[in-house]
């Protein structure tokens, strides 16, 4: 049992169609047909493509800066026109709709009482949903169907059956060893600062951490300023997670490493 | 004579600005200086520069998905400050603003119901629009122009005069010949999808059609998941044109070819 | 003594943060939790990584062109997480806020009557500001402030007390000589024009002026029509600043220059 969802009429658009061609557009203009007083708020359109787990990354760590009652719509979708299911999942008094294909699982992960239904293509006629593509499903049903949900004609309990085994994340939750965490870079900032899916709670059995990545060791400092330009450091990042950073660089460059790398975090050992 | 405009307070811009620099913003201020309640929405920003060939192709098949009502402004004006006219359509209840540069040719070949005017530049000073830059009329013009018109406060055909003989379109529609339709890839997306300007339409006088692209032939099929990754494919895209793509990865890079790279839709051979 | 400042409910964004990553969007969220009906318009997010000097050259020549009472938050910070000041200046009606890192010297360097407060950080909790973190004052701090002013809940000379001597420009302005004006390329735009930051109005001390940049000399044409394609020329472009361009190519790519390059104009020499 999720909070309940009472529509703010603010929907976030997550996906991997960058913004070069019409896609994203047209979604748009398929929300505001419908509901003309939506606002709409780009999360971001440039996940890497075919990549589900960076969308479902960034949407667990940001979904919670929008107002209560916000649809949140992530179409990262390499399945799209095959078998895949839709799900909708209410959490913590927000809506999130995306493809049953692991997008969601980092942000299962953090909450035990959402609910989840499937949405049953068959109903989507119900809310007009009729002129469905093969392969643009962010048009033609999900921009849609948000719209519904976001004006308050459609209650998620309303568009299926309720869910439970659903597709695994494409990247493992960090392992908690004796004496380690094992994680993953999930994705490079426009910084290039490498971003772990390690969160910062799990950090605290350690005394006196440090990170390995690519063969060197970091050490955690509280912020940028505190090595000079050029400088590498770890740290707890703003959204709440560990992240290998260079001071006014670029430490993907640097270390030529990119989004899969492993990342270690140890105790310091005593003579060091 | 098209269906009358009625303004849904919608406008639309698509421009080749890109949006590293303020120009696109600065459209949008003065909109809403004009208009506060102004609903704006990107169809894009990221047209080949100077190439309104692709700003047309795009708006034809995107144009309906909005509200009707809505203000299409496109903006791809390499002869900005020259001696070009700007052209306002209206059809099937939108209205599309543009240099007359060839850019609407695209639109206009698919609705022969239009209603088309040149704006008089001497007349803009009855709007207030009186500041002009010999190189930023989105700025200076088409953004005052639109907000007036979703304003209601300016009817099309208040702009000025009928218009006829336009600026053709920079590339040519598909040539229909006995047994072939020859056509040309008119814009690559965000995926590497090679997308032509064969509408599909024109596939229904073939039994089997196969397509043709620098010396390759591929089979039509009806969405990415019927090959296996890596694999090419056509098939008829969301947007109801032909396109050449390769399952999970880019046509364009694989294949090499770019647009205006001619393609060539033909029946399979009996015996293929 | 700024023009006073009445909100209009509209904000705009200028950052370094790019639109790959959700920084932007999580801004916009905070906004929108505080203030559901702000009008968020983004003037760019592609300002060069760690490089204030060009958002403030361009905010210095765009804030003007949204409605009085615009709320402009530019957020180009590498020192985030250290020392540095957060100020506010009103200035013909608008309201910047920015680190003072030098980002709005280009602005106060265009008029004299600003009004400019020093942020008292103390102070940030009267207005429910209170969770900040090391690394993203862009969303903690700058945008449920930018919120709360362009709501009208807080008023500017509220926010901490006058402040003076601010950071200086990371540019020099112009260097006007006996018989030449010294300048920098600031920017480069998507078309490949190099943008100075000589203004227009120090042109008027010469007869026929030419440019010098990078061992080339241009005449100053009124616009890219007047010359053929592939050609060079300089001219004042449509934000009042001398631009080097190249009709229809990229002047950038074409002479193999960048930002910080100096440009001379000069008299024409009679017999030239």
């Amino acid at each position: 049992m999720g909070a309940a969802f009472e529509p703010a009429g603010v929907i976030t658009l997550t996906t991997d169609f960058g913004l070069h061609d019409p896609f994203v557009a047209v979604m748009k203009g398929n929300i505001v047909r419908r509901f003309p007083g939506a606002c709409i708020i780009d999360m971001t359109h440039e996940i890497l493509v075919h990549w589900p787990a960076e969308a479902g990354f960034w949407l667990a760590r940001s979904f919670e800066y929008f107002p209560r009652g916000t649809v949140h719509v992530a179409v990262v979708d390499p399945g799209v026109g095959t078998a895949r299911d839709i799900i909708a999942v209410t959490m913590r008094g927000h809506l999130l709709l995306a493809p049953d294909n692991g997008l969601l699982a980092p942000v299962l992960a953090r909450e035990a009482r959402a609910t989840i239904v499937r949405v049953e293509m068959a109903q989507l006629s119900r809310w007009g949903i009729t002129r469905i593509s093969a392969t643009f499903h962010g048009r033609d049903i999900f921009a849609p169907l948000a719209a519904e949900l976001a004006a308050g004609r459609c209650a998620p309990e309303a568009l299926g059956p309720p869910a439970d085994a659903l597709v695994p994340s494409w990247v493992e939750e960090p392992e908690v060893r004796e004496g380690a965490i094992a994680g993953t870079v999930i994705t490079i900032d426009h910084f290039g600062n490498l971003i772990t899916n390690i969160d910062a709670s799990l950090l605290g059995r350690f005394r006196a951490p440090q990170v390995r990545l690519g063969g060197h060791t970091f050490p955690i400092r509280r912020t940028y300023g505190e090595v000079r330009p050029g400088e590498y450091l770890a740290l707890v990042n703003s959204f709440d997670v560990l992240e290998i950073a260079r001071a006014e660089r670029s430490a993907a460059d640097g270390l030529g490493l990119s989004r899969g790398a492993p990342v270690l975090v140890q105790e310091t050992a005593p003579g060091a």
